[in-house]
């Protein structure tokens, strides 16, 4: 059974590989910008280059499905880059190639706040995809990088997944009818996004759960089931969100930037500012397992099964990465 | 036959690549940078990745010896990117690896100035190679970017010739003893550069000519046949160090960069300020006929006149670009 996480933001290390490795994950989609300039973000793949370098035997980077059966069979996991905010093509359409030909397969147009393509969740008002924000969805489609709506709201996500060419992916979210956090998808663009050949991956983020941390397994599996009811099976995966050992200047930095002069709690609070505790049913990349397990004791049968641990990204990898 | 040219930086055009076609190039080396930082040198590969989008039935962007073979059986001239200068990478040795991915394939590690790494051919002193220098080759040599020496000094040149585990090149120079410019290479570099495997491509730059524009395409071909005899015949090619169509301000952006408040002339004067006049023969890239019209009258046979034209960068490409 192939496994995908279509998305983790950890503070890497040879160990987190090691726990990937256990858990039998065969790819994951790791973030490499928030708010990141381009010259900032080219250091951070610098970064990456170096852990390619020194855990050769757990990782590499992979830009395509091919790539990917290719780190199967090589024993490691393989590694997709992606954006969660477009700061890192700053104000220039161009840098969407250059960034796709170092490895980026996704960008989210916007991360909470409105960016310079698209509205993020956490505004007010959302006047929909700009006119930056066309022409790079149109750039986006062209290379094969994926749009993704994870952080964006509700009508420019409408928006992109009509503009796009190409099916969309919210990589990271649950729906609503689960847990109403700003950051959860409504029924709509669920439909939306299952109709138009997109994929969601379910979040085990303790915001985006019912209940927090204390979310049981089978709750979030009983939500996976009631989702396929909406979108259908072949359009769900895993988007753990799951950032493991980070400290917290690190949430303060995702949820900050440079643009928050006073301190912005995003999904948490004064009095809980950090990062939030995982579920311990998935602490870390060793509990894929116990996902795979509550979605069979909720009934999936084993093709279901396989789809949603990592068959229908594979799918949607295979058509969404490069040119047509 | 193979031609390749080992150094082009022209104000490109459909009309410049219609005239490589033309002239049978079937590969040259471009310059992206001189004093731009990483950022602009990113803004310069989006304008190159826009140029082979309009004219991919003339150009493909090449990195590799098989890149080339495809080239030529697709009837395209194949573009390698190189820069003239380290400013690129500014201060950071793990963007190499990323101008890598990138395409590029050539580094000078200094340009006419003390650079970070290395001494030009300018300055008074030549301390040699710096501590990031040798830091910096080592990480060339890994990924496989060729180090090229054409604007650096005396000193710096033989040191990056030693201290390279990988042969090095100097894509675009003349020996001092055909002219005595700065610019250059004494026979002693010349021997060293031939004895480790390294190339020399030579340049028709009027200013690295004898008599300049005046010089003709047999005292050309002379200088071709002498460097021969100290170089040897497989380590010897074309580097036109062609700038075509250039406005003046481009001549005077690679002299002064940022770097010069008062305007320095390079190898011109006040009275000479601009691009120098090519020689007839070589005006433009429909005329590689003429060097190899000229060679073979000189009296190179078949095989040594398709190594000089071509060959030789080919099979140097084949075991310099890309990781051993």
């Amino acid at each position: 059974m192939i496994t995908i996480d279509a998305l983790q933001y950890s503070r890497w290390s040879s160990e987190i590989f090691r726990q990937m490795r256990k858990g039998g994950l065969d790819c994951v989609h790791v973030t490499i910008a928030y708010h990141e300039t381009a010259l900032e973000t080219l250091r951070n793949i610098g970064a990456w280059n170096q852990l390619f370098e020194q855990n050769n035997d757990l990782i590499m980077r992979v830009g395509s499905a091919e790539d990917i059966t290719e780190a199967r069979q090589a024993g490691k996991t393989g590694v997709i880059f992606g954006f969660q905010n477009c700061s890192p093509i700053e104000d220039d359409f161009s840098l969407v190639e250059i960034f796709y030909s170092l490895g980026v397969r996704f960008m989210q147009l916007s991360y909470n706040n409105q960016s310079l393509l698209a509205t993020g969740c956490y505004e007010k008002n959302d006047p929909g995809i700009t006119r930056f924000g066309k022409q790079v969805i149109r750039e986006m489609n062209r290379v094969g990088m994926v749009v993704d709506m994870s952080h964006s709201a509700e009508r420019s996500t409408l928006e992109a997944i009509e503009l796009s060419q190409r099916p969309i992916a919210i990589t990271h979210a649950n729906p609503t009818f689960f847990e109403p956090a700003l950051r959860n998808k409504s029924n709509e663009v669920l439909r939306a996004l299952g109709d138009s050949g997109g994929m969601l991956g379910f979040s085990l983020y303790p915001f985006h759960l019912r209940n927090g941390p204390g979310c049981s397994c089978e709750e979030f599996c009983e939500m996976v089931a009631d989702t396929a009811e909406i979108m259908g099976i072949d359009h769900i995966g895993i988007g753990s969100d799951l950032c493991q050992d980070q400290p917290d200047s690190i949430v303060e930095w995702m949820r900050n930037g440079r643009w928050s002069k006073t301190t912005d709690y995003g999904e948490g609070s004064a009095a809980q500012a950090g990062f939030p505790q995982q579920p311990d049913w998935f602490a870390n990349s060793t509990h894929y397992g116990n996902i795979a397990q509550g979605l069979r004791q909720k009934g999936f049968n084993q093709q279901e099964l396989e789809k949603i641990m990592g068959l229908n990204w594979l799918r949607f990898f295979e058509t969404s990465f490069g040119p047509h």
